[in-house]
């Protein structure tokens, strides 16, 4: 069973897994500008909550952002959004898995930098599933719905107040729960939503970061990916 | 010697190798009419002749559209654009590489779809090299730079007479070479060019191609992308 996006926000929370690193805050800070509530997992509880408390005040007085460790945060919530470094991907996702109730849905963000061993941002390494989410999707329990989205976002962006000028791809083989993470996305501000199909297709939008981190070097900028030539509709 | 993109046109024309299919025609089209000499090659030269002489049409009367035969073609100018489908294109560089002068560049706007081998369009072959681009320049003579470029836009489009929205992404281990097919790119209306550094990262560039015609299928649309968060100068 998908979350229903247009319930209450209260009544389904969304944990941010690994959330006190800059991908995690921006899109900490968005959704609870947008009114979500957000749960910040951390390996360690009181990190968690002192980076709650951070992007509770940047957020405003209305905003509902908590810390909590890992564990706790993926038991108190069926919308798991996943923006940790992929050396500590598989790990934390077998660590994990007993606190992911079927039915929940992740959204995983990571990409396989060659960063991860050593090597260069702009450079990534080959995932033998074919992508970050792909490896996530064999670790996850059964009913977890995986997504693969918000690769693309400039987290120093996200952490600031101007609205995004990039497009989120998003990938999964369960069409609801991409539907849900586009709904989500379209909620930061200045971002457009877009179907990219099934899950397999995660590999090349994770590709695309670290083109764009190898943009960024060249170009000193926060570059993002706009999509052109759609019909309106496409964005829905 | 890279050829001097601000000399007079005709002093260096531009041979667009297996230029008749649509990414190639479209191509020639757009620098024709920015005033470019352009030569359609094929494996035929009554086809190639045909073809010049229907871009020649459409192009307009003051337009310089030749055709020829693939390795006269490759003899008659100092910058080369492969424009062959993934399945075709190591033969044909095979093949025209005594006809390739040094000096000359060769920009290659291959992908390899897994189409080429009865698979999808909207997915990928892995190439040993990393990338088309870089099979190309394994196998092109010495003193020739191969520049990928011109992936990512729509064939569709750019057989028509309206400006594009689409960045091209132009990676080269030559800076010179990469410089003069950004120039190029510039004279396509609505094409910004961008350094997209070394040659190896062709292979995001590439991959780009197959998720953008996944999101045509999908969203039935003529997609692009456009970089976004890049200073102006970027773009130069």
């Amino acid at each position: 069973m998908i979350p229903d996006s247009s319930a209450d926000s209260a009544a389904r929370p969304i944990a941010i897994i690994g959330g006190t690193g800059p991908a995690g805050t921006g899109v900490a800070l968005r959704w609870a500008r947008a009114g979500e509530t957000i749960i910040i997992g951390s390996r360690e509880a009181q990190r968690a909550e002192q980076t709650a408390k951070i992007i509770q005040q940047k957020a405003g007085p209305g905003a509902k952002v908590s810390g909590m460790e890992n564990s706790a945060a993926c038991a108190a919530a069926n919308i798991l959004v996943l923006t940790v470094p992929f050396e500590g991907q598989a790990a934390l996702v077998k660590q994990l898995k007993p606190a992911i109730a079927p039915g929940s849905i992740l959204i995983d963000a990571t990409v396989p930098l060659a960063a991860s061993v050593g090597g260069r941002a702009s450079r990534t390494l080959g995932v033998w599933q074919g992508s970050a989410a792909q490896q996530t999707a064999e670790l996850v329990p059964e009913k977890v719905s995986v997504v693969a989205a918000f690769h693309n976002l400039s987290a120093d962006l996200l952490n600031g107040d101007a609205p995004l000028d990039c497009d989120v791809i998003v990938c999964s083989d369960d069409p609801e729960a991409s539907r849900l993470a586009r709904q989500l996305a379209a909620k930061i501000p200045g971002v457009r939503a877009l179907d990219g199909g099934k899950l397999e297709n995660a590999r090349i939008v994770e590709q695309i970061t670290a083109l764009l981190i190898g943009l960024n070097i060249r170009h000193k900028g926060h570059a993002g990916i706009r999509i052109t030539g759609l019909p309106p509709q496409a964005y829905r």
